[in-house]
């Protein structure tokens, strides 16, 4: 058979040969809205190869990239590649030191910044050694004193339209990411032509997201985040439609842009989905009917919100997990026919959770000597991965490759979780976050999507802290809704319906916004660091007698 | 990212590790069902695995498979491949001779055959001189002169269930058909485990055919020829439920199986769709109505076809276009967002055509200069194909693979095709079928379509027989339907609405039954020598004055 390349330059060619009058849409930052087509983007892509040529860029070169989602970074996620190089896709909303790191890490030669984020990398230039050309991503430049600096479209300007795509090895690096991880340094994660390409036909099939060439896609995740989920290059590959919402991100300007622009499929954390519903209930004119499905990850949605979208816009909500290590596509909470064919209370108990393996994707959950753990839904050990679109490996950091791969060639997640007998995985929680209480462990994850379901809560964290008896002990952080204020007694009644006494959080903090990491996560080591001393004085009083995690049996373990 | 082999021991056991519990079904020669899962197809494909090193097969040895569609089969399309060696499937309804080239030029150590089938094996058995163990697929052997000879159940007794997969590269052959071609002996087509990965995933595309594990897959189309169009390895993927006719292809036993195991998903040529029409029109309590798409290949389905399954059965039929020498998925009829929202009447042209290029697929048509062609559904050139999935050579065939595979890699189909503006493919005919009248091309294919289209005509095949002014005339051969006697006067009337004059038929030819491939196709060539000599003779006194092919413009040809 022939040995065609699994190449991202295929990708592309192949939605500028069949669908080149389909549109690229951005909502620009000044409010207006940007069209073109794949064959305009198609001309831009090889103008932009063109410039990396003139800028003296070798094979495997990386270039830096700290932008919004726009049709210029969409240029960018393929100008580098299909040309031989690289793009990193860098996250702006890291601590400076971190951001910095990252760069430099991935040893980037040329650094493209949109004009709304100059600041962040003005204030950081003198350490950005490895760059030697910054690229504002715009008609001109802004005033800076970054040095040497051209505006995108003049770098563009003049060459051809035209480009022919080296032969490029599919076990090439096409891009990087850094996973933020909870501690240390961030880690450069090196993507392959490869993986990108079966990750983008995965993302098409029927199994998993289904994303085809009818479809409108909006990625609200940011495409400096694991590749936008992979959206933009499974989109391409099917010519659809691709909408890009550039600085607008909030719940109003996503919901019109659904609406004006009819996309049928968007992904973004569960929190745009919370607070899109919220603006809908009050906007009730803007029409979301078009969306055929959404996309959530990075934290699990309560089932009150799957819901809601399914009862109110008939929008299904569809739960992902994966990493930065995983291209990311990992698992989907499509559901298989056994499950579709239950009541919808006991369906839906599967939407919430990660999900089912796509078709690609091997997992496993095993316990601390390797070995599977029973396929009951209750008991827990870390998911484990393999999949030619799982890294093998962090860029320059052999300690922690080893660290991560398994001899027989699993990436070790870190997260812990459950399966059931139908093969459902269900994240219950990150190694770092779990609360180990007493030898046992709590889900925070399950308390917090409980309060959740909570009518007065609008979002619920719950983090562990110290305890001098039971090692840990869980502490609930909650935002309530407009206007509410409910206690603490309230909350543990509510809980104490569904989880063991021993479970139930020592103590609740009433804020009025949850801190959030760079990718929009609930940032559980601010939480800590900010509740730790509260609880310590209060817990060793409050810890319930019948806390006697040792005593708890099956029959008391949540059914998931 | 990690090296993951893209080979077929991973589309198998992922249906183990997902859905152990699926059901294969295979309705057996004597009438009754056979039903076993794909946990219980997995432990006896790693005997099988343990059997075949029992007969100390090598690492990329070759069996040859003799056989209907059925579990054993099914086994034999796992057990080889993921062992390291190869299945080859023959052809059992070539010709003798051809038959024996197959086995030889394969190279068959082993070969499996089929009880029912053992007659087409003993009458060549003295030719079959790489053959050193003859299996029978059954409990027993019966009575033959076949030697050494075991039965399949005794090969795989008393071997372990669980087998450790050898490291096999995923450039390394699976497996092998051969193509039987126009001229010359059968070529063959050797497949990588690379090729049937991605040919698996791509069939479980959105965009393509869709296959996922809530399908209920019938392959009508005999696993001998091209893989089964691919399926029973694209069904293993997603887990889904199979079944298997065996001998059991008759338009009764089909539908009748559709009825009864709730089949979502079947394929076959369109004589099989044809036929069941016309049983379901007599039968009309068989219920076919679980069935959600049927794909058609091998010739294209008359649009009349198509709409009498849409307004009756709504099951749509999707036309595609493959070949032995592509796995074989390279072109579906699906409908792309432009065309499905224009009228029915419009629509439905699309639906006839060979359709629109699968995910990961590169076309292109060209005329002899190796231009391609303009876009505009008129212009005939000839179909090349490039893709992971298509061969880049035949087997043993050096002059063969040259004369087939263009120097920047695509493979030269031998199809003339025309390509319209939205990309979609429609082959007009085989170079070999194609009708060259005064230097001008008939598409017998249209020819016939609109002869079918006819209310008398069941069936027609059109052929060229030679003239001594134009070269080429075409001659019509048509199967009335039941009681009906179309006469030459109604079915050039018919044909000259829609066609110039000087494509119409010189000669009209009422027969029982039209001569079948052995992949069930119009037997043109068998056509062509029966009616040559009878045309000679007419042609020449009937040939219509105005038949002028160098006086017809563009207006004239006929819209595809």
């Amino acid at each position: 058979m022939m040995r065609v390349q699994l190449t991202l330059d295929k990708l592309l060619e192949r939605a500028v040969d069949l669908f080149p009058e389909r549109e690229l849409v951005t909502k620009l930052p000044d409010g207006s809205v940007h069209r073109y087509t794949y064959a305009d983007a198609y001309g831009r892509i090889c103008q932009l190869a063109h410039a990396l040529d003139g800028l003296e860029l070798e094979a495997g070169a990386r270039v830096g990239v700290v932008a919004t989602n726009h049709y210029r970074h969409f240029e960018l996620y393929f100008g580098p590649a299909c040309s031989g190089r690289s793009i990193h896709m860098c996250n702006m909303r890291l601590p400076d030191h971190h951001f910095v790191h990252t760069i430099e890490d991935a040893d980037d030669e040329v650094l493209f910044v949109d004009p709304w984020l100059l600041e962040k990398v003005e204030a950081n230039a003198d350490d950005l050694e490895s760059v030697e050309q910054f690229v504002v991503l715009g008609e001109e430049v802004p005033e800076t004193d970054l040095e040497p600096v051209v505006a995108y479209e003049d770098l563009l300007e003049g060459h051809p339209t035209e480009y022919e795509w080296p032969d490029v090895d599919e076990t090439a690096e096409y891009g990087m990411c850094h996973t933020s991880g909870t501690t240390g340094l961030p880690k450069g994660v090196p993507y392959t032509h490869r993986a990108m390409y079966l990750h983008s036909i995965m993302c098409g099939h029927t199994d998993a997201n289904g994303i085809g060439e009818s479809d409108v896609v909006l990625p609200v995740v940011p495409m400096f985040h694991a590749n936008g989920w992979g959206l933009p290059y499974a989109a391409t590959f099917v010519g659809a439609k691709q909408v890009f919402p550039s600085v607008h991100t909030d719940p109003e300007a996503i919901a019109t842009l659904i609406d004006e622009e009819e996309v049928t499929f968007s992904a973004a954390v569960p929190t745009i989905w919370l607070e899109m519903a919220e603006f809908l209930d009050e906007n009730p004119d803007v029409d979301i009917s078009n969306i055929e499905r959404l996309t959530v990850g990075g934290s699990a949605p309560p089932e009150s919100l799957i819901r809601k979208y399914d009862e109110e816009y008939d929008a299904p909500i569809i739960q992902g997990w994966g990493m930065t290590e995983t291209s990311p596509l990992g698992t989907l909470s499509t559901l298989r026919k056994e499950v579709a064919e239950l009541p919808a209370e006991e369906r839906d108990e599967y939407r919430a959770m990660a999900g089912f393996p796509v078709p690609g994707m091997q997992v496993r959950i095993v316990d601390d000597d390797g070995d599977e753990v029973p396929r009951d839904g209750e008991t827990m050990g870390e998911l484990q991965v393999r999949s030619p679109w799982v890294t093998d490996r962090y860029h320059d950091r052999p300690d922690e490759t080893e660290a991560s791969v398994t001899e027989d060639g699993y990436l070790k997640t870190g997260d812990v979780a459950v399966r059931n007998e139908l093969g459902y995985v269900d994240v219950v929680d990150r190694d770092t976050d779990m609360i180990k209480s007493g030898g046992e462990w709590i889900s925070s994850v399950q308390l917090e999507n409980e309060l959740m379901a909570h009518e007065d809560v609008a979002e619920a964290s719950v983090v562990a802290v110290d305890h001098e008896r039971w090692q840990e002990r869980p502490l609930a952080v909650v935002v309530p809704t407009d206007g509410a204020s409910p206690t603490a007694d309230d909350l543990e009644d509510h809980l104490a319906e569904t989880f063991p006494s021993w479970w139930l959080p020592d103590a609740y903090e009433v804020i009025e916004e949850i801190p959030k990491t760079s990718t929009g996560k609930f940032d559980k080591k601010r939480l800590r660091d900010r509740f730790d001393v509260v609880l310590e004085a209060e817990s060793d009083a409050e810890a319930p007698p019948e806390a006697e995690p040792s005593s708890h049996d099956d029959a008391d373990a949540p059914e998931l």
